[in-house]
């Protein structure tokens, strides 16, 4: 197996720039060609030495071995399908946030073996190029979804790649990622937007509200910074899970609602308790 | 103005234990006497070089110039009576995350000018004497409240104190203090607690949901890991500003619940682009 390629990435933002970078410090990139549809990230990109040169899709489909999709998920959905459509033996990776509409969207497409669905499990709340950052994904997690219905040099010149920048892998079908994505990434999402704008909205009355704001705050509502563009088709396209993750959450918040309006201090202390039992996840 | 006292810490805890590190730092103190009912935690101030040395509440306070509570906030309220009775012309200042009920507690004691109500924001999701950090406190703000209601040089030297370990000051009324701490504080508590439940519910029957897990949930789930100890009796204490604070959160969520049910992309771009705002007050 060739292990260095020619590569193509889509989009050079957050998560295409930093891939790039890891790419290239790992040695897996002979040539990597930037795509991207705005004119201020392709100038930036090749600035920031993130990519070796700013290409058309079609040039870059057939200059390169393989093709790395990191735009936000609706554009995949669009995308993805005419990739494949262009391609003779290349590989596809996408590193989107949701799997299952894409892999359904693709299911019979005779170029289906060469494409490999996936989700690394890093990034920021800062998006475009200039929030690429060296050594990302190190010691991260990395998704790859229904790998078995990707040819074996595909998956296995994917794992290799996500070996050589750090990343453990974990593998489940893209039904499981989007549930599990709806409980550990997406529903965070909606708490700090949320709590964003229940602070925000009483700013109006109240100018002061912010001089105390600390760490616990920022720590609770950093995400809430994080690009609409990118998340507004990853909640849509993942609307089921997200829904029923964001009713058990109002259920729980309505928990601790009822105890303090009860005063129930021994259901509060129960409550509370058992939150604590995230210790075991988080170090 | 001597500045250099004799300082009684009640509570050698996480923000007591981070206090005296820094006091002695700075050169504010000629002896940190410890204060705590647990042996265990006694133990490990000394051993940590926290304290200089150990009494009872009793001995402390004849044998100091300033006494600071920093224990829990149902514990102050029972303590800070007792310790106005017993002092003459020490200080008292109390560290505690509430401060209307404290303040009235004492709002008519013949000593109430010895007293000075502030609220340090700072803190991490850890506790005991082992949690205490060098450096803590530093370039964080504290409030100070009612300083109206203070002796001059009580205030005098609080301020000094403050100043001296590298916080700016903020002063209100403690009354407006419970509702801004409500909003950039004890919501955030709520919220990773709740959210921290939530997940851990699921995780009964699916146990690979946090294999995923990444910076994102472990930055809106970290504060889950805090102390019932404290944060209940917080909570109960700001039992009126939280629970409004609370319904305006389960509200917010219920947007973007409504949002996703209707798939009203505009509506959901509108709320995310509103919380985005906080851009303006985090880093």
């Amino acid at each position: 197996m060739d292990n260095q390629k020619r590569i193509a990435i889509l989009g050079v933002g957050l998560m295409g720039g930093s891939l790039a970078l890891q790419l290239k410090d790992r040695g897996l990139s002979k040539e990597i060609i930037g795509v991207d549809h705005s004119e201020i990230h392709q100038q930036k990109a090749l600035e920031l030495g993130l990519v070796d040169k700013i290409e058309s899709l079609e040039e870059a489909i057939a200059n390169t071995d393989v093709i790395i999709l990191a735009i936000p998920v609706d554009s995949i959905v669009r995308i993805l399908p005419e990739v494949l459509n262009r391609i003779s033996d290349q590989i596809v990776i996408d590193l989107g946030s949701t799997k299952s509409l894409l892999v359904e969207t693709v299911k019979d497409h005779e170029k289906r073996g060469r494409y490999v669905p996936t989700h690394p499990m890093w990034g920021t709340e800062y998006s475009g190029p200039t929030a690429a950052l060296k050594g990302a994904f190190e010691d991260k997690a990395v998704v790859i979804c229904d790998a078995n219905d990707s040819d074996e040099d595909a998956i296995s010149w994917t794992r290799f790649m996500f070996k050589s920048i750090g990343m453990h892998q974990i593998e489940m079908t893209s039904k499981d990622h989007d549930l599990h994505a709806a409980y550990v990434s997406h529903i965070s999402h909606i708490t700090s937007f949320a709590l964003a704008n229940t602070v925000l909205e009483k700013e109006r009355e109240d100018h002061a509200i912010f001089e105390m704001a600390s760490g616990g705050f920022e720590s609770t509502v950093r995400l809430a910074k994080s690009n609409p563009e990118m998340w507004i088709p990853i909640l849509m396209q993942n609307k089921e899970n997200v829904l029923d993750v964001l009713n058990e959450h109002i259920s729980q918040l309505r928990k601790f609602k009822s105890c303090l309006e009860k005063e129930n201090v021994d259901y509060l202390k129960e409550l509370m308790e058992g939150a604590n039992r995230i210790k075991r996840i988080l170090k």
